[in-house]
């Protein structure tokens, strides 16, 4: 599950530290990865509630199912385990907790349901996002994160490559979705995120569903897939052309190419975030692409796929050391085609370091 | 994704009505299964939100991000759709569809960020959960959702009969996880949802994550897997056993099968929830080994896999037809093994009906 120079107590003493700073009184954790992140523990997303509470100035308590007791990590030093029956509430057992906290802050991936149930059972607290408190930590990776984040971005690598290899065309979207989701599980990630198989005219929707249209000759299709590899995440883009490309498609996949390398290089430390987007879609402005560029240039990404920082129009964070994020802008053509070329990206003082070294060709296959 | 007989107007008036009975005046959907339920749209689990916001007395708006939007399927008579740029604020368009509400319904599952978000954009609304509106509607089951359930159950039932075949001896738990997880898919699930493979001592741990212990000879194999199938879930646990089984396995196992038996009999149209789950602990405490049911006897079905009704000390509720429902009593023995079954049924006036047919022998595998 972690990285092995993580150390747990140092990222929870600097939790409680920002909460002093905030003014938080308990941070309530459940499913996400705020947990792991802080204890190494993941809760099972279900109906019976996991949750982590840490008091600003008392021992954090892991309020736990019993029958999920025995996969918890048994780490005395960091956190208790209160398991619970099937037939106690724990929401009582939380709110206890949490007893006399002014501000709580909770998860951010939190189910509304147990949001509803604490502010019942706490009603004179303000409740915040936990991000407040963690995303700051998160946001910047340190060597070991960067180190798996690097492993991740590697075996979804070596998957481009390999699908290189592979027949396309007759195939149905669905079958090659398949084929990635049990690549991504056969390098090494413990779980599948996506597999995004989109093909000539339905690539043109970037967040297309793999259905059983067949792969035809000269289509383009688009496969953007990752999964969670000892914990952190990869995200890849890459285009493949059965056949040869007609030149409507080569020239904007080469215009796109273009921004993408040009936003990458961008994204050196001190560079405000919508920067590196409005380099992107500068350069397919320049292409007369720009209107088919219609998402954020990237998103953060680590234990979750999608994290801060964003490169999106607003966002005025400068970028720094240890920031890791997607560059990948799009061009999206109604009911013609679509493209989109993905990096993950670290910030470094010795300037952006793509983790991604897949050829970035628009590919011929068969 | 629907069942062909699906009439959403007739899910969605339903809806409204119990809103105007509960005096909610909007419900907001995000992720989970009560989207899908009522427009047969699944909102995608990311940080750009998509949410339904249903007014008592207005048009349903589904507020979705524009490069998903694609993807919604086109009900003008059902709803309207809002798609929401890269530089609009999603919280912004959903509150401004709910501005006056002064009770708002939030979907169970939706993000607490987006919760607490909503929260303070409709700062005099009073927040309450979305199942008080859709759990009574969702836990009937009509023909077509049964028929749903029934063929996904069908197809975890060929998959219990075909593991039975393979060999288990000597493979890791992860390795026949994996393969349980290709199975499901290739049974006609669009997703799996879990596969627990727990060995010898390991299945002592009801949610044993399936690690890197391989099965011996005696060993005691415990599989509980299940995945979504045209939108509703399967979920079945079946034990094996490499060799033949120790006298106290089988032993244990034999009174394991007659508590299931006890307790499906006993779910008949009218009897109290927690009667059955009292019936399956009676037997199981007839046979010395009641310390060791640690967790409740069952839960409902349907496009979620844990949902109403939960079979469990305390719930009154009385089983109606269309409930359906796991029953899946086991025993787990610390630092021993631990034994599980597990059939899906439906409570109908003719008596429970098993949707799983596939053999509950303790199967003896190479």
């Amino acid at each position: 599950m972690e990285p092995p120079t993580v150390t747990y107590e140092g990222r929870l003493a600097r939790a409680r530290s920002r909460m002093g700073d905030l003014g938080i009184d308990a941070l309530c954790l459940s499913v996400g990865p705020d947990l792991p992140y802080l204890i190494g523990y993941e809760a099972t997303a279900l109906d019976r509630l996991t949750m982590l509470v840490v008091p600003r100035d008392s021992e954090p308590v892991l309020v736990v199912p019993r029958l999920e007791a025995a996969r918890v990590p048994d780490r005395p030093a960091l956190f208790s385990v209160r398991p619970w029956d099937e037939i106690e509430d724990p929401i009582e057992l939380v709110s206890n907790q949490a007893r006399g906290a002014s501000v709580v802050a909770i998860g951010d991936h939190t189910w509304a349901r147990f949001v509803l149930a604490l502010q019942g059972a706490l009603p004179r607290a303000r409740f915040v996002s936990a991000s407040l408190v963690t995303a700051p930590l998160r946001v910047i990776k340190d060597e070991a994160e960067i180190a798996a984040l690097s492993d991740a971005a590697h075996a979804v690598d070596a998957i481009a490559s390999a699908i290189r290899e592979r027949p396309f065309r007759g195939r149905s979207e669905r079958e090659i979705h398949r084929e990635l989701v049990e690549l991504i599980l056969d390098h090494g990630h413990e779980r599948a995120n996506f597999a995004i198989v989109a093909s000539g005219p339905n690539a043109a929707s970037p967040h297309h569903e793999p259905g059983e249209r067949r792969v035809e000759e000269e289509d383009v299709v688009l496969c953007d897939f990752g999964g969670t590899m000892n914990a952190y995440c990869s995200d890849i883009t890459r285009m493949f052309v059965v056949g040869q490309a007609r030149s409507e498609v080569a020239d904007a996949y080469e215009a796109l190419a273009i921004a993408q390398e040009a936003a990458v290089r961008r994204a050196t430390v001190g560079t405000p975030c919508e920067e590196v987007d409005r380099v992107a879609r500068a350069a397919l402005d320049d292409a007369g692409l720009g209107q088919y560029f219609i998402h954020r240039t990237g998103h953060g990404i680590g234990m979750e796929a999608h994290e801060d920082p964003y490169l999106v129009a607003g966002n005025e964070t400068l970028l720094a050391p240890g920031h890791a994020f997607s560059v990948e802008p799009g061009v999206y053509l109604p009911d013609r085609f679509g493209l989109r070329l993905e990096d993950i990206v670290v910030a470094s003082e010795s300037g952006p370091r793509r983790l991604n070294i897949a050829s970035r060709d628009l590919t011929e296959v068969d």
